[in-house]
């Protein structure tokens, strides 16, 4: 039987609205401080779009429906010393339904321009990904890490299916 | 911490050249047996589109650029019981260059219409994905296979952002 990987799957759903998008500006004591879009870990058995709805739900209330997503790519980071594989899948949303959250649970909700989003305060990985979402086609981010030399081996970056209209 | 799936990793790439695709016609030794694109597992720490890659090169001698695939879905089958899920990433290639192998190692090499292919003898999981590639969009396919019962509890098939333009 082939070698397994153990994998940690996630997904991200940045919500749009005309030249908006919807971040959450997360606190100190939550980790990862600063702007970011909704999103968390897929359970067990749900599929990536179910635990992307479901994500977005939870920490902002909104509801989108699984075939309104469109799925923009997948950003991973990858330890050969431990053979984990760390998996994000992102979606874009332009059509939801629901109310913000008054009290949303990972931090303050805020529409912001995308002009403007890039000017906030936010982890560098996010702020390497949110521009991505609004090219053609789909991306794939991948690190390899050497958990010995706490450095990255190879970080690639590359934009799928970009000039073809399917 | 959280808990951990273990994932099998696998790609899938059908290549496209006008109105034919290149499939395999897996003899029964190999399992898995009839007219199949090619694929198969991701290594570690390679990427989704380096393993696409590179399992194209083997199974059939053509070469594709990772940024000329299309990303066209994800098809996963997951078990509860042993906290395992199997994924397969799809991608559509309609560039490549290089020579068809005159041996290829997992079956003879066949160009068939579009059209036709559904004719040939699959498998019924190749044969439900198959026109889905070339559907505006993503796809996701999701089953939920219960060890015990030897059944599906869920199968669910999705096309995402099908009426979008990004």
């Amino acid at each position: 039987m082939a070698a397994q990987n153990i994998c940690g799957l996630y997904t991200m759903c940045l919500v749009q609205e005309g030249d908006s998008i919807l971040l959450m500006n997360r606190p100190n004591e939550l980790g990862f401080p600063g702007y970011l879009a909704p999103g968390g870990k897929v359970d067990f058995p749900e599929s990536m779009t179910e635990g992307a709805v479901r994500e977005l739900r939870e920490e902002t209330g909104l509801i989108v429906r699984p075939e309104d997503l469109i799925f923009k790519g997948i950003d991973e980071y990858v330890v050969p010393k431990t053979n984990y594989r760390y998996m994000v899948f992102n979606y874009l949303a332009r059509e939801y339904t629901g109310n913000l959250l008054t009290n949303p649970p990972e931090g303050a909700l805020q529409w912001v321009s995308i002009q403007d989003a890039l000017e906030l305060p936010m982890q560098p990985w996010f702020k390497r990904r949110l521009p991505l979402f609004f090219e053609k086609g789909t991306f794939e981010i991948s690190v390899v890490w050497d958990e010995d030399r706490k450095c990255s081996i190879e970080d690639k970056i590359k934009v799928l299916g970009c000039n073809l209209s399917l």
